[in-house]
Formats: C-alpha cells, sequence, structure tokens
C-alpha cells in the first residue's frame, strides 16, 4: 500500500541522527529503559478497569486536550453575537476539522431551527415557485464531497503587519469537512431557471438575513445545499439543519440555516457584498465580486502556539494549504525566510477546493528559522509574498490576504509572528 | 467540478414523478407555500439573536440530534466493561465517522493514559531495543491515511439468522477515520529487524493486555503507530494517546494504547488468538489468521430504524461498502432480495481499505421491497449470499460474517431484518 506519499526514511536514520544531535529521539528514547518506573513497574491504568462503553454515547475529546479548542479574540468584536472564533488548527494534523472545533462565524448569533419547522423556497425568475421541506430535500439524488470553507477576513490582521500570534489566530477561520447533500443544480432544476436568470440569492433564516449573490454559473456547477458535515448532521453553530456549500468561494457565501434561493437578472448588491466582503484599494475604489479563494498555506506546526521543545535534531514541519481555484501541486517551505525552498511532502494527492496536509523531515540544527511555506495550485497560482500582495491591493483591505506567512523560530524553540522584507 | 460521481437528473423530473406520485416532494413541498406559516410568517428564530461564538469552545450535536449515539446491547455482554458498543450508521452518511459516536470495543475498559505517561517499547529480535517517549513520536515522518476499522464479530449474529433490527446494530461495530502518525515499519527499521525476525507482537497498555501476533511483512506494509484521527487527538475509548491501525485486517489487532511491539520468529499464540478470533467450522476444527476482512456491505437507509416516511415516489436507498483487500470498485442494490441488480452510485472512487459510501435513486412504486446490496473489491470478490457462505463455514462461526444483509420494507414504509433463500 505505499506510495509516492510515503515518507522516506533511511534505516537507523533517526537513531543516527538522534545520536549525533546528542540523545535526541530514539536514543533519548532509549535512555529511559533502565531506569525509567514507568517501563520496570505495573502502572495503575493496567492493574485496575476502566470505563466502559456505556459511559459516553456521545464523546467529546480526553480532558488532557482540554485546550484544543476554538478561540475568540474578545477586542475583535463588540460583543460574541456577531463574531468570529477560531479552529485550533495549530493543534490539529490531518485534513478534517471536527465539528466540535470548527471555526464559526454568525451575523446574529447561532439559532436553533428544528427539521420539521425548516422550509427552503425557490422563487424569481424560475418555471415553478417551490418550497421543500427537508423531508424532501432527502428524496433528492444525494452527493458527498469535501471541501474547504475559509472567511474571506482570514489572515486579514496581517494587512497591518505581523500581529497575531498563533496560526489558530492568523489562518483559523478555516475548515475542512466532508459534506453531504443535493447540488443546488438539482434543485434549481426542479424549479426550472428562465432564460432571463442570471444570478440567485442565497438567504438565511437568521435574523441577520445573510444575502448573498451567486452567478448562475457558480450555481449551476458544484455548489451543495448541504445537511450532513463529516457523517453526521450539521452542528446547530454550521446552519443545522442546511446550510449551502460554494466550494472555493468565501465563507460568508456559505449561507447558514439556508432559508430562500431566489433567481434573478442581476446582482443584488446586499449589505453583505456592498458595505462588507468588498477590497478597499489605495486609490479608495473597491475590488467587488472578489469571490474565490485565492491558493494559500500557513505552517501549523512548529508555530507560536506549538514551540519546538525537543532541542536540535529531527523535526516535523506540517501545515496546510488549499486553493479555490483547484487543487494544491505543489508546497514549498523555506527554514530561511524565502531565500532557499525545499518541496514539501503531500499527506495525499491534491483535492479541489480540499485542505491539504504536508510535511518536511528537518534536520534541526538548533538556530534561528524564518519558517515559510508556499502554495502551488493546479492552475499554476503561485502563493505570494506579504510585499508583493500589498504592492496590488495596498494596506486598506481587510478581506482576501493569502500572503505567505513568516514564523521566526528561536534557538530556544519558541517562535513569533514577524514579517520578512 | 462535476464528475462522473455526480448525480443524473433529467430537468423536472422529480416535479413530474412528484405530481405522478400524488403529491410527493416538489410538488408536495410547493403545497406548503400558500398557507403554511413557517413561510407566510417571520419565525422567532428570525426575530431575536442567537448563540454567541464563545458558547460551545467544543461542540456537541444540537439537541434535535440526541438519539443519534453509540448504543450497547445489554444483554451482549455480562457488563459494560468488556463489551461493544455501536456507531449509528443508520443515521449517518458520507463517510467518516466522527471520534464521538464511533463505535467501542474494550476488554477492560477504556483508560486515562497521560501522554507524558505514555510509553511504547520495541524489544526482543531487534539491533537495538527502544523505547519511545510520546514526543518521541512527533519526529518521525508523519503520514495520514483514511481506513476503516471493523470488528471481527460485526455482523457475527447473522450466522444465526436474521436477529438484530437495525444496521446499527447488524453492521455498526466498524469506523472510518483519517488517521495520522509514524509507519510502524519506520519505528522497526529504528530498532532494526533482526533476519530471523518474521512476526512481531503488539501489545496495548490497558489490564487486559490484549496482544496479537502481526507477520513481519503485514508489519512492514501499512501499519501506523497513530495518535491523531480526524485531525484531532484520539478519545480515550479509541486509544488515547496511541493506538495502532492494522489496514484492513480485524479490529482486535488495531491495539489501543499501545505499550509494546516485540519482535520474535513464530506467532504468539495469545489468548485473543486461540480461545477467540478463530472461526470454528462444521466439523469442529477451527480457521485461524483470519486477519482480512472480506468484502462487505450494507444498505443503511432505509433500514429498520430508518423507515420510510414519505410514501411512494423518489425514494433515496443508501449505505456503505468496504474491502480490506483493496478498493470498492462496484456495488449492486436489489429490491427483490437478489433476482435483480442495479449497479448503485459510489460517491467518490473507491479509496484502498476506506468505507465507500454508496447511493441508488429509486422510484418506489409503494409496494414491498426485499433491499439488498453486494459489493464487489479491486480484486474481483463478490460479496457472498449467506448461504453460500453458511455452505463453505457452517454455523458454528462467531467472527467475518460479511453476508449480504436483507431488509425486508413493507408497504408501510417500515423495515425488518429477514432472511430470503
Amino acid at each position: 500500500m505505499t506510495d509516492k506519499s510515503d515518507p522516506t526514511t533511511t534505516r537507523r536514520g533517526f537513531l543516527k541522527a538522534g545520536l549525533a544531535a546528542g540523545g535526541a529521539v530514539a536514543a533519548g528514547g532509549a535512555a529511559h529503559a533502565a531506569g525509567d518506573p514507568l517501563i520496570t513497574e505495573i502502572q495503575p491504568w493496567a492493574q485496575g478497569l476502566g470505563e466502559g462503553v456505556d459511559a459516553t454515547p456521545y464523546g467529546l475529546p480526553i480532558k488532557y486536550e482540554g485546550d484544543v479548542v476554538r478561540r475568540n479574540v474578545e477586542w475583535l468584536t463588540a460583543d460574541t453575537i456577531s463574531s468570529i472564533n477560531f479552529t485550533p488548527i495549530h493543534a490539529l494534523d490531518g485534513t478534517i476539522t471536527p465539528q466540535g472545533c470548527a471555526f464559526e462565524r454568525h451575523h446574529s448569533g447561532a439559532i436553533e431551527l428544528r427539521k420539521e419547522d425548516y422550509r427552503l423556497m425557490i422563487n424569481g425568475l424560475v418555471d415553478t415557485p417551490l418550497v421543500f421541506t427537508y423531508a424532501d430535500l432527502e428524496r433528492f439524488p444525494r452527493v458527498t464531497r469535501t471541501y474547504f470553507l475559509e472567511c474571506a477576513a482570514n489572515t486579514g490582521m496581517e494587512w497591518a503587519g505581523a500581529q497575531l500570534n498563533g496560526s489558530q489566530f492568523t489562518h483559523g477561520m478555516i475548515h475542512n469537512m466532508e459534506y453531504t447533500g443535493v447540488t443546488l443544480r438539482t434543485l434549481l432544476e426542479e424549479a426550472g431557471v428562465k432564460p432571463e436568470g442570471k444570478w440567485v440569492m442565497v438567504e438565511g433564516a437568521d435574523a441577520s438575513s445573510n444575502a448573498r449573490s451567486i452567478p448562475l454559473e457558480k450555481a449551476m456547477d458544484d455548489c451543495l445545499v448541504a445537511f450532513k458535515a463529516n457523517g453526521e448532521a450539521l452542528r446547530m453553530e454550521h446552519g443545522y439543519p442546511v446550510r449551502l456549500c460554494v466550494p472555493g468561494w468565501e465563507g460568508n457565501m456559505w449561507v447558514k440555516w439556508l432559508r430562500r434561493i431566489e433567481v434573478g437578472d442581476k446582482p443584488w448588491e446586499s449589505r453583505e457584498e456592498t458595505s462588507k466582503y468588498t477590497d478597499t484599494l489605495e486609490d479608495g475604489t473597491s475590488r467587488k465580486w472578489t469571490w474565490v479563494m485565492d491558493a494559500k498555506s500557513v505552517v501549523t506546526s512548529p508555530s507560536p502556539q506549538m514551540p519546538i521543545t525537543h532541542g536540535k535534531g529531527p523535526l516535523v514541519i506540517t501545515g496546510l494549504a488549499w486553493s479555490g481555484r483547484g487543487a494544491i501541486a505543489r508546497v514549498d517551505v523555506s527554514v530561511d525566510g524565502g531565500k532557499n525552498w525545499k518541496e514539501a511532502r503531500l499527506a495525499a494527492p491534491g483535492q479541489d477546493m480540499a485542505l491539504t496536509r504536508f510535511y518536511l523531515d528537518h534536520d534541526w540544527d538548533g538556530s534561528e528559522m524564518f519558517l515559510q511555506s508556499r502554495a502551488i495550485d493546479s492552475t499554476g497560482y503561485v502563493q505570494p509574498t506579504k510585499t508583493q500582495l500589498r504592492e496590488v491591493r495596498g494596506l486598506n483591505s481587510i478581506y482576501h490576504n493569502n500572503c505567505i506567512q513568516t514564523w521566526w523560530v528561536k534557538p530556544s524553540g519558541e517562535a513569533e509572528n514577524v514579517e520578512v522584507s
């Protein structure tokens, strides 16, 4: 079952490295054996019985992982009802984000809406206006796809320079789940889009009535009216019972508690696409309809929340990469602030509009590093530096910052968010 | 982004079907619009604010999904400490199993073992016996793979005939997660396996000291020493902080709280591979070393726990398929107890030793169905009928029942576990 995404290790390589590095890894491990009571004695957990299978009908993480949770930044918003919290990406591995710790953004809070009370209306320029119950939706052909959702504001603080310390806070407005639902195309074909229909407006059932305009081409391509994520029902905070997935496009368009889809001949210019989710440039004009999330990556460990604690020698550098334009083709990693690059190993071949995990097995000499990662997607797009991005977009933007991120890793192993010119 | 796994729908097809079926689906939905207060009135959840982003740092499912949980069958074991509970596969979709509702089997209960107290020993026929701490393991090259784990006893009750009503109970001793860890090969190469080393014994840290023998070929092929599942740390009930993955092989070998790996020149004939996990045949002799989980599938909905509630017309038939020998190549579904078969649509191309979701979009005429699914894997192996399996193995077995399952769906939409000859 070995394939190209398997790591290649030379036999005894780590033992050698460990010894060379003065007792790290295996050598360090072996050193335990002799006098380590955890080896030489029978431990309490091997002497008694543990918990039964009736203990947690639905389980939570073990108490020792209590710090691996979503966090919101108090000063970022006036209150937590219309706010954001962050996926603890620094502490995760692989690509799937469990719903329990997946990023949330609400405009008027997360609402409780029973399946029985759920309705989805399709109106506007259609042959037959329709209203679907949840039970109706379950009867249409179903698809299952894994997609990332990234908030357009993810990494937005970095426009003003290195700010927050931790990949959770700089890049944690993202999650990646296996969604199941009905394609929006299927429902629109059910209602019958009139020839003059060129746009759809998607609207949520919460008080904010979050509404966004989507070109018909995208709506008919890959948008998903989803009711499951990672196999189970959506969580309340992710739009239970039904949310929209707009693969590769900014998270605000993934309307939660999806209530209505209107077909029209032009965009709606809603609050969320005029006063918000536009990018003000140096000359004061704004880019609008900037829906696609460009190729991006970040090193999740080591990072400010994940310092190196084991000293020099073998070190796993890992992170995430993604692109709203297609699949991740390659990720490069630099330990010297972008002067030299090494190609990272992808855990699996890139998938369209889904997170890709990368690893670089590095032999750390114990000196400072300026850690960066650079994503290249299937269209050939290369993740830009912060300088390149500012040259084009200036400093007035909030959204769509996909710049290369730098962590200054000190000889102590601690890391800091910094800028390199 | 459309591909061959996309459902094909003819425009207005469902509306037609709905009308033909006397008001189902869209037509039924449309009927709501006029007088439905859920459409015509502003709902409470659109009038006020919901929950803030600080409400659930680590979230649980919404209260309305409280019945989607693991269940144990009281009479199955003497107590719940050495017992089994079942994944609610009837209520899930897609392929990922969230850890919170993933099947558990313990021999002496789930133990609490801190990362700091964790040790993994490699001894026996190796050049250098080694002990690894958790921190040591994190320094080796890491891989991420999605695999199913199935208990050898899954569906075991069916040997005696149709028993439990519900796919959760007949097929729920399974889960499918994205695992991250270090290959066992990497650690064995670190210690250096002596030429006479042909087997490894893997042992758990709990009181049961669950120990199994694995041929060196498998150990060096794709076994994974895992510390993450679906991106986050393993849950206590799944072996926190470290478990073994033995892809495609029976779940009992996926030792939790992995403590020791011994290399030897022959198998250990441990309790769990002599008195248990062997298959007694008609003549009283036993098959042993029956590690591989053969190709298998089950319809998860409709099923006894998931009756049809919407009457005739469009019906989504869905289920899971898997094989320990490779990838699922094809799944067929029968509504007449195996007389006629239709090829189901796979949600995605089959992956080696991982669950595959299948769908069949069926126009139900409202008459009784004898629902079956049949998996075919990449080796050409075809899932057998219960009769075929009994002819070879007799009725004395407990383990490795991968027979075709039958649900009798009645005109009322209710379903029952039955046998068809």
